[in-house]
This record gives C-alpha cells, structure tokens and sequence, in this order.
C-alpha cells in the first residue's frame, strides 16, 4: 500500500508537507527525516552535528546527543496522533556510548508501547559508518496541542 | 578563605579565565557561570533558552533541557579537576517537571559522589521564578583530556 496516496495530517505531516515550519528545536539540530512508518511507530532521522555542539574534548557535547534522541523518539510518537495533539517527554534516559565526532548522526526512534496517554520510547544514534554512538529511552505523554502547559497543573505559587 | 587568592588550573578554569575559548557547546546553550564551589563539588549556571530550542508547542524542547543539565552536571565535576583531565558523561537521566518557556533558565549541579574514575552526579534547572523545570542524575568518568576517544576503545570494525 502506497502511504502517499493517504495525505495524513497532523503536527508531524503538517511539517513534513511544509503546511507548518520545520520547528526551531529541529532546525537547530539539522533534523532530517529519512524514513517513517506511522503504522509500525518508527522513525529514521538524520541530524546535522556541527561544529555548534562540541565539548572541550572536541567531541559531541553528550547533551546535544540526547537532545537528539528526544528530537527522534518523540516525533516517532506524534507522527501516530490525530491533528491537535502532542506528546511531550516525562522522563528521558541516554547511555553515551562512543565519543561523537561532529558530522552527519542518524537518529531511529520506535514506540515501544502506546497508551491511551503514556507512552514509552526506544531510540539510538548512529555515525555514518554505522556505529553506535547512543541509546536511549523515553516515557510521554499524549495531550491536546492547544494546551501543552497542561503537563503540571498551575500551584497556588505560580504567577498570573 | 579567599578563593581567588588560589588561582586554579584545569579545563573549567581556563575557560573562565578566558585563556581558552568558551566551549561551542556552552555558547550554543548561552552558558554563563553564576557560582562555582569545587570544595563542595558544586556548581550555578544560567542558560539562554531562546528561540532556536522551542517546540511545536512553543515550549523549550525537552532535548534541550538535557543538553543544559548535562553541561551543568558535568562541569561541576571538571571545576573539581587538575589539568589535562576531563569526564565526559556516561549516562543521563531526566525528568520533566513543568513546561519551560523561552527565556532565562537557571542550572544547579552537585557532585554526589566522586569516586576515582566514575562520579555520579545530580542537577536540577528551574526558571526565573525559581519553579523546578527538570531535574536529572548522571554518571561521568574521568579521565586524560588528550586522549578522549578512550572511553570506547577500538574495535576491529573501527577504520583507520
């Protein structure tokens, strides 16, 4: 089955068929999609790590790495949703496995188990000679786009 | 005690000395040291949550956020260090509190235990109001700066 002949909607596929701008995070990032298959929850990214990202050492800051993999994991999830919804992260978890050089980083994301609302995640960075750079973990959460500061009910401290 | 009356040596006081850049890493996240206690193994920082890391929700995304706890945690260890050596992150873990708007973002980072090579480490972000954003754990290793790519090391698929 063609998927093309299915336009899909939602924030993801408004992105992806530039209806919406590519979000500042993923530009930031160089974000790149290579491949998605919303039926199976995955997703292939590409990511550009320039030059912007660096630690002292001259590698990847780690930071950046797993600003990548919530950037891969999360949109494997919303590119599931129906229009109006978003999924942000709860909790994220990265082990840091080989030094990154700067370069081209592929990202690929799964849903591991979709909720009605919480989500887990899977994902893991790769160099272009195909090693293994990171992998991580994630848990989300599914709710309305129009009221994304909804993810911690305002506290009698909070300001108006 | 005066500290300033000890000029200290070693990556993180290089940089704030100027004698060496600003890590790109840290400039990319607006990095800027608000207080520094290497006797106490700790570590105050501000960062720069602008535009460029937002979300589709308009929020700072999550990725980022990790990225700013890691290069809180990890520099509050290095300011621990005597020249030539580094500790670069083995693994990460964040929770996601609260939505961050764009803006000031505040970092503390400990170091709860320091071991000989392996450290373990805590951080916490909040925002100009002092609301928890994330918080997060993380373990480091130290050792030689000069040669980073050690924390992996070779394998037969690696090329030369």
């Amino acid at each position: 089955m063609d998927r093309r002949e299915q336009p899909r909607e939602g924030v993801f596929w408004d992105i992806q068929a530039g209806r919406v701008p590519t979000p500042p995070a993923a530009v930031t990032l160089g974000w790149e999609v290579v491949d998605v298959d919303p039926e199976s929850g995955t997703l292939d990214l590409a990511f550009d790590a320039g030059e912007r990202f660096l630690n002292p050492a001259g590698t990847v800051q780690g930071g950046f790495l797993a600003a990548m993999l919530d950037d891969t994991m999360g949109p494997a999830l919303v590119a599931t949703l129906p229009p109006g919804y978003f999924a942000p992260t709860l909790d994220l978890q990265v082990q840091f496995l080989r030094p990154a050089r700067p370069g081209r980083i592929l990202g690929h994301g799964e849903v591991v188990k979709r909720g009605r609302e919480v989500c887990f995640l899977s994902g893991r960075l790769t160099d272009a000679e195909d090693r293994l750079l990171a992998t991580g973990t994630a848990t989300a959460r599914i709710q309305p786009m129009e009221t994304p500061a909804a993810a911690v009910p305002p506290t009698s401290e909070q300001r108006g």
